[in-house]
């Protein structure tokens, strides 16, 4: 039996609770089941040097996990003194896929950072943080109130799908996640558009069936996460 | 007029919400007004290397801060590869703090983490987070079934205490905290014992007569924090 | 016209010199056109913290770029004092796709490090970094005189493919990289198992039909560089 | 008996060496019984990037421990790469305690850095810094002769308090420091302003009644210190 | 009997591959022996601050050394995270050797950087790469079409010497380095002109004859390198 | 002139003050004119992990400048997070140089730290700290009371030599220094044995026989330098 008693194509309960942070232009907290990701959108009036008198606008983004969102103890970033290769990896990802969500021309010259901090983790905390990162994202370019911003806004969600026992599933969580022989996380829009996907064999080698199977299975998920996301944006 | 229409001497609103976190064996999110800390105690069977073969246990802190936890966007510790001299001396102070609250001796050889990340900051956040560590300390503790290792437990809360426009204030926000003539940190115990204390001339030098005054209104305030720190652990 | 004048799903011309490292217990240099990577496989008696006492080995990789391996000079990232987030992204790859062609149990108390140096750089360093290191790493398994060791060895290559002006287009150099609407890495077997799939839209999402083919294409240019391995390795 | 046949309240030998370093703007070698600390204030005409454009100075701290000023040799900083968190402390506070006693508009475009280098540790190094910091300073200020600059400027001095076995004791050496109840640093002027006071209780709490003794105590002390300060700087 | 058959004066086969790199302004491959090292030459029209505003260009060197270019595997500095001392002293060597070369102010505002990657390992790497790079830097140099830019350039080679089993001898390989008494790396010009010279004690002190004879033997080698640089050179 | 009216061969005063830290095994602060170094000795009974089981001792160094030590402000070295390569490169030098004085089998297992700080720098910090370093390393031998320790010592000192327009000197100050067109550091024994020579043309390349006057000059002076060591030895 799967974790809130779905089916292998079934998302876990998904909330998405906008406006948590009082300073940030943007923000949410995202929930898929136990995985909780509270993401800020903040909006300054700069580019990142290789843009600079390009006219052009810029989006990228942070990811980091509280030391106890996880069963154990993991150590601090910030007391180690670097980032590990799994957070830079997603929170490069979260960016890349942001940007495609964007006409970086319409955005003029400002940076918006994406914060994806992770309270507790169970499981897809990457895919939670881009479909919460999308809705942070959009408040607060609705914030600065210049309509032209969101011109060829493009709606996009990521949700991870695996292998589990030779079942194709949706939304692993940690459990399975664990024990999945196939692992593969999508960025797509609702209408079935891939912005991004990144499938790995952990345990056994993949064919193009299944292949198919998961692209067939997460595209459909992402769709639901969109209606969501649609509705908490009005 | 102060925020929350309170006098000189009145805390914000305080809640202590327990248990907020599915996998820490102690945690609370604390909020002083609109300042928040999420607190999780971790506990692992083993101690620093100073205290190995002594039969001791301890009690450390980390503090950290949502990079949009305040009005701008702050740079994030662990993209910069090192924690600032503030968060240090912040981290520092909890863990000698709630040191002082336990029996060492009485923990066996566990370590007690508590970490303090602030998701939300209008002042008052090192006190704030001592006051929730006490509670996901205490939780944690619990959470062992070892009634032994509470023996010898001291109860102890914190609270900012300055001197804003000649004026005594107790738990201070951020306005006035930026624009407070002295600024003075108090950790005690609810019957008046002084765990710590350090207080600064932010624009002008203080007497004795402003010290006195300011121990009295952090003093009481603290005795208000034990309480609603006993009504949450029962 | 393509580099070297092929066609849309054509590789570059691709050599494998095999032992080009005096002291390495398996060593190549590979080439795609102008890319060369030199590649080592360095084994030690001895695996990382998470494995010991389980009986298995280990395979790892690391990667590098000098500094004018590109068309202008990059920073030295051992002088920067840090790895970058497409370099720890990249060997975390080359590592993944490498433990997926062997038993780890087979490999005894044992690590294989594998060193992806780019020693010039005309896109496609990575992919051909995973076809290099696998080469590099059966050198290394035959040079302990085990064959034990190779059981369970399953042959793997990889290469880049994206759509390029709308064309689906295999083995993409630096020009056709930087301008390339999708870019999508694969890693997978002669025989058409996938090991790793990793697509991105770079300026233009891109739907199923785009996905199949580039899947195809890839696919195919994989199985000629598993036959480019087998001849090298005899 | 306490080290030098003193009395609770007295303090060790205290001498201020002017002028030790030959290129400095000013320079004092502070000694409080074997405690020694180098201490140069040096000039320059910058100020940090939050002052540039508002006409005003600065003034900060550095602190160090060469390795063996303290029993058993510590480890260079400069060799593990990071400051611990006990020296961005002091040096912290020994910079607000400095700013504390001049008025920073006064001073100009001008940086003025006490860098107070420990030569040998026998307790109360971060207040034999502040003590021996403000010659300096002051030296440094005088140097430049502009009369302006010294407008405002307020003496001070620091001074370590402390309980043990029960007695109030001013000036800790290191073997009353590490078995104290109680450690309190005070910064305060000659006439008994207070400019910072840090209390800690390391072994016991303390009550009201303990903390106006260290106060009376410690306050003393300081008043004779700025005595020696001003017959230095004549 | 030494490696490569040769007497003790005697270099081993050397042989300078120029334009290795297809990027690079000027590059070449140099083998002494076994030791293999990548040199390349990059241009950027811009000097280091302590520079600007003089019309001097610059020179200078980084030096790296592959992970397994020696008989078992190093860790990468990349990932450690810093560079060693022993490389920081060779590229200050290199660079500091290199700048003798040339007359800095023919250069205009250019800054010629030398990167010296070891690709293998067999003694002398050092003096290897300031061989190769004056190679490297020539070509450079010529590539801008500027004639004036090599007005006083001043050939120079370096050669490593040492004293084995109380023989003088030329050119260590790894075995004979690790054996020596006495080491020494000379950087000379052809008609015997000391550009930089550092002898060690290794195993035992050494006196005025025995370091008349290692300059000897040196400086005749140097003299038959700078023979196969010009050779090269055209 | 030269500074303290001395002819080109002459040394500055000289002075080596021993035990001037109260806690370590062994310290001096040497003099060579306004240059001043305090030099402590460590001793820990443990070696570094390569000589772990063999039996033998070690003999290390440290080096370090205050931040004021020179005409202008340095920066601090713990504060950037990393020694300078010039800091790593004279370290090194002092280790080795140190070493060559002692044998190693002799010390038993232990490693002797010299740390030397330079608290004014006026030129040839390196040679003053290695003529320093070895007297304190003899004072903390003896306070072993081992006699067998000292077993095959070698006294040794360093001296500084250059070339000043056309004319070989001795014991460079800053001034000199910054001028010198040759510059050779010489670590030697009071009988004219080298233990280290380094020598680099600043401006100008020199020859065979301007190495030997270099050489001359400084063995004649260290001769001197051994004769104070001996004096301040007993």
């Amino acid at each position: 039996m799967r974790s809130f008693n779905r089916g292998a194509l079934d998302l876990r309960p998904v909330t998405l609770t906008p406006n948590v942070n009082r300073y940030a232009e943007g923000s949410v907290q995202v929930e898929f089941g136990h995985t909780k990701v509270l993401v800020t959108c903040s909006v300054e009036d700069r580019v990142p040097p290789h843009l600079m008198g390009k006219g052009s606008g810029w989006v990228t983004a942070e990811y980091g996990m509280l030391p106890r969102a996880t069963h154990t103890r993991g150590s601090r970033e910030a007391a180690k003194g670097k980032q590990s290769g799994r957070t830079m990896e997603i929170q490069r990802l979260i960016g890349r896929a942001l940007r495609a969500s964007v006409d970086l021309q319409a955005l003029g010259v400002r940076t918006f950072t994406l914060d994806c901090d992770v309270i507790q983790a169970d499981g897809g905390t990457r895919t939670a943080s881009i479909t919460g990162a999308y809705v942070a994202l959009v408040l607060a370019m609705r914030s600065l109130n210049k309509p032209g911003l969101l011109k060829g806004l493009t709606p996009l969600a990521a949700v991870s799908v695996g292998v589990v026992n030779g079942e194709v599933r949706v939304d692993l969580d940690y459990d399975e996640d664990s024990t999945a022989e196939v692992d593969l996380n999508l960025v797509a829009t609702g209408d079935g558009r891939i912005v991004e996907v990144q499938g790995t064999a952990e345990h056994k080698l993949f064919d193009r069936k299944s292949m198919d199977a998961m692209l067939d299975g997460g595209l459909a998920a992402i769709q639901q996460l969109t209606v969501a996301q649609a509705k908490v944006l009005g």
